[in-house]
Parts: C-alpha cells; sequence; structure tokens
C-alpha cells in the first residue's frame, strides 16, 4: 500500500490525533547513561526511546534535520534509521523532515532522492522563495507532503513576512499562491507559528482547505487553546501541532521515556480539551 | 592562520580570479571508468579529477549540499572528503556551501555546526525568509561568508521575488536589507543569477560593496559579457561567477579531468577578457 500523507493525516485526525513530536537530538542534552556508546548510539537510542513513549499518542514526528547535520554523515545515518524506526514502530504517524529546503529545479531533483526516496520521510518543509517553478520536484510528488513556510514561529518573522505586498503582509501573499496554485496535486501545507494566533487565524481563512504545521507551542510559548480555536478548519481538523523540547527534554534521567510520556500525555489531553467545541 | 572568506575573494579578485567552480556529482553523469568502485568512490574520484585540474584557475569552489544528500550519509562522507581535498589541494581557494539553508536560530545552530566545523566549508548560501534575527547563528561568525538569496537564476524566480514592496520588488528590499543592516560583520554577500541581468544592475546599485553570487552562466544560458558589466564593483572586483555543469560534464570519458580544465580556462578567459574595461 502506497503511504499517501494527507490520508495518513486525514485518518489521525478523525482519531483527534494533532500532535507532532519533534525529534530534534541533542547530543549535550541526552540522559547521561545514553552517552557511553558514542554520538551514534546515544542519539539514535534516545529517538528510539522518545518514539516508543509516544507512539500511542503521535499523530505524526517531525525530525529537524539541522540537528542531525550538526553530526555529519553520523547524523545522517542517525536520521535514516530513525525513520525507518518510526515507520516500522509508529506505522500510522507520517514523518515530516522539517528540513526547510528550496533550490532550483535542477537541485531540488537532489533534494527529492535525500528526503523522500533515502531518508523514506512522507513530507518536507520547504521555502518559498524561489516560486513554483521551482518547487515542482517536490511539488509533483503526490503522496508526498510539501509544507510551505508561510509564517514561522521566530521572533524576528516580521521582519521580511511582513512586508507589505500591495495591501497584504507577504506572508499572506505567499498563503494565497499555496492556496490557489501551488496544491494543485492537493499535497501542499502551510507553515505558521503558534507564537502568532493572530496571523494563525488570518491563514486559516485564507487557506480553508489546507493542513497547517504549528510549531512553538510550548518551549517558544504558543498557547494551545488560541492555537486551536485560530487554527483549525471547519470540520476541526487541519492542524499539525508541533512540539519538540517539551516532550523529549522533560527528564535527563533514566525516566527520559515515562516523563516525555506524560509531557506528551498533557499536551494531547489539553489539545483534545480545546478541540471539542 | 584563521582563513577568512572576504579576505580569500579579495585576494583572488586582485589576481582577477571570478571563476567559481561548481561541484554537483551525479553519479548517472559520472565517467564510465570511475563507475566500478561504487557511489562513494565515483563521486569523490570525479570530485578530486575535477578539482586538480581547476586548481590554478578557480577563485573558489562551491558544492551543491543537494547533490550530495541524495545519496545520503555516503554522500555526506563525500561531501566532507571533497572540503577536505579542496582545502589541501587548492588552499587559496574558498568553499562556499552552496545549502541554501535557513531556519529558526535555535536550529540554525545546527547547520552552522554542520556546515562551519563538520565539512569546514568557508560560506554558506541561506534564504531571507526568517529575517536576520534567525540568520544571527550565521552573521555572527565573521570569518564565514553568509550568502543570501537575492533573485534567483531559475526561470519561475519572478513569482515571489518580484512581488511589489511598496515601490520596489522583494528581490530588491532584500537586497536593501543585507547591504544596510545584515552586513554589520561584513560578512553577507548576495546570490543574483547571471540569467537577470538587469535586475544584477539594480542589485549592484542597491548593495555597491557586497560580493555577488552569480551562478547561471553557461548551461542556465547567461552571457558572461553582460554578467561582469552588470555585476562589478566599482573597483571591477565584487563577483563570484559560478559554473557547475559546463565545467564538470565537459567530457564524460576518460579525458574528463583535460575538458574540464579546457572549459574551465575557457570561461575563466571570457571572464578576464570582459572584465578589462
Amino acid at each position: 500500500m502506497v503511504r499517501n500523507f494527507r490520508d495518513m493525516l486525514e485518518k489521525n485526525w478523525a482519531a483527534g490525533k494533532f500532535l507532532c513530536v519533534g525529534l530534534d537530538p541533542d547530543f549535550e542534552k541526552v540522559p547521561e547513561h545514553l552517552k557511553r556508546h558514542g554520538i551514534h548510539d546515544a542519539l539514535l537510542a534516545f529517538n528510539r526511546g522518545i518514539i516508543d513513549a509516544t507512539a500511542d499518542i503521535a499523530g505524526s514526528y517531525k525530525p529537524n534535520t539541522a540537528f542531525y547535520e550538526a553530526y555529519g554523515d553520523i547524523g545522517w545515518e542517525v536520521l535514516r534509521e530513525t525513520i525507518q524506526y518510526i515507520r516500522e514502530n509508529a506505522p500510522d504517524a507520517p514523518v515530516i523532515a522539517d528540513a526547510k529546503r528550496g533550490d532550483i529545479g535542477n537541485s531540488n531533483n537532489g533534494y527529492v532522492d535525500a528526503i523522500f526516496k533515502h531518508l523514506q520521510a512522507d513530507a518536507i518543509t520547504v521555502h518559498p522563495y524561489l516560486g513554483a517553478e521551482a518547487l515542482k520536484p517536490f511539488l509533483e510528488q503526490s503522496d508526498k507532503g510539501v509544507i510551505v513556510l508561510c509564517r514561522t514561529s521566530n521572533p524576528g518573522a516580521r521582519e521580511v513576512q511582513d512586508l507589505l505586498v500591495g495591501d497584504i503582509p507577504l506572508y499572506q501573499a505567499v498563503a494565497r499562491m499555496v492556496a490557489d496554485s501551488w496544491n494543485a496535486n492537493g499535497n501542499c501545507a502551510l507553515v505558521v507559528g503558534a507564537t502568532y494566533p493572530n496571523e494563525l487565524a488570518l491563514v486559516r481563512s485564507i487557506a480553508p482547505d489546507l493542513p497547517i504545521l504549528i510549531p512553538g507551542v510550548g518551549a517558544q510559548g504558543g498557547d494551545v487553546k488560541k492555537t486551536i480555536e485560530n487554527g483549525r478548519d471547519a470540520r476541526g481538523c487541519g492542524m499539525i501541532i508541533a512540539s519538540s523540547r517539551a516532550i523529549m527534554y522533560a527528564s535527563n534521567g533514566t525516566d527520559f521515556e515515562e516523563a516525555a510520556h506524560r509531557a506528551a500525555y498533557a499536551l494531547d489531553s489539553a489539545i483534545r480539551e480545546a478541540a471539542v467545541r
């Protein structure tokens, strides 16, 4: 059976699963008892522990490639093995490679091979700056999710994303392009940070049918209730609510799996409560 | 001695070296006689051949990470070894990791480790969309080049980059931001495709002192003479003129090094001729 990103999301949303568990391992912060066998084994064991602890809760997983590339070829090996582990142990949870890629078409073919063939992810995050023509190698993968950066969660997002294009800010112009034309294969989504609840509501009104990946809940300060009020679609779905640090680093002791499970469960419960109108 | 990207460029410009050799290996297109030992050895031998053939000509090298990531962890190993080979065999040529990265600050720290510590590159290309606050981990590496996408070489660049921000297109607004504020450490540069000569002239007028990385000469159709007329700074310098496919794939036979040398020499001669006003 072909894994289709949007279909997997829809199935999980129907079960009330909106939580996306970020997998951003940092050797410095990994529990001490995992460190003795070196970086590769420590990062992989840590990720496997987090996946085991959240497999019954997570609606999706989101490894950020930066945290793996920091360790070079070893990191890429850990990333590939992590995704393989998710596919085997949490087979209903799609994997979003949070890679924020975006090059000319000829080079994007390389990223398609990297992310979808080599790493076997189900979706990728991309920059909008080069336009749909350059993103074609991603967009034509109709079973894969192409999640376009719209309003990012960082404090300085306004500098470029709020530049006025005619009478609307750039991030809204991007949301319109994606909703109106880039989504021809029905595989697009948008990134809007939970740290910008008003912008989230505006993007939802521009793109009523697109999934929105919403990072920034937890460590970055986004509010769960506002996120859901402003981010849900007409059916009460359409959200991929991502949390990384609050779950992964709930404890750095031998109880890290239990602590991660409790943190994921608490956040999932808060989401479910807020999702009931 | 600390390698400083801008200083290395200046020294090479003083010697008339503007050519940047792109290193974008594709196993399918590698000469047959290199293929028998598998992907890792073939790609590395191919890159080493191209580097040997161009070491006396190249003012810089530019591996595009997409072509390496396509092969996963093996590709990353080849990329690291390729950069090491350049540092040893063409020590005056800075290495630009054409990675087009751009995430929130916390994640960009990972990319800083990946590109500058692990891979040992001298510069990176980045997306402007998240703003200077997010790019801070790159910008504060004062010896490293931070080359911001401004006007990319692809046919569809207009879609987003020509959106009017007030009375100027977005790519000019980006050029202004970088020239006026992001370049506080003197380590910024801009990307403008040779396929857009008019836009190149406009960016040069907005950013008289920034180096401009100019891809798109050769296979993509950019004209050398126009590129130099429109891209040079007041001193006749400031350009990093990149060519990949026309040099790397000048021949796919056993004479690939000779052919690459001839192609690089011909392009370098055309650049030198046009650079003399």
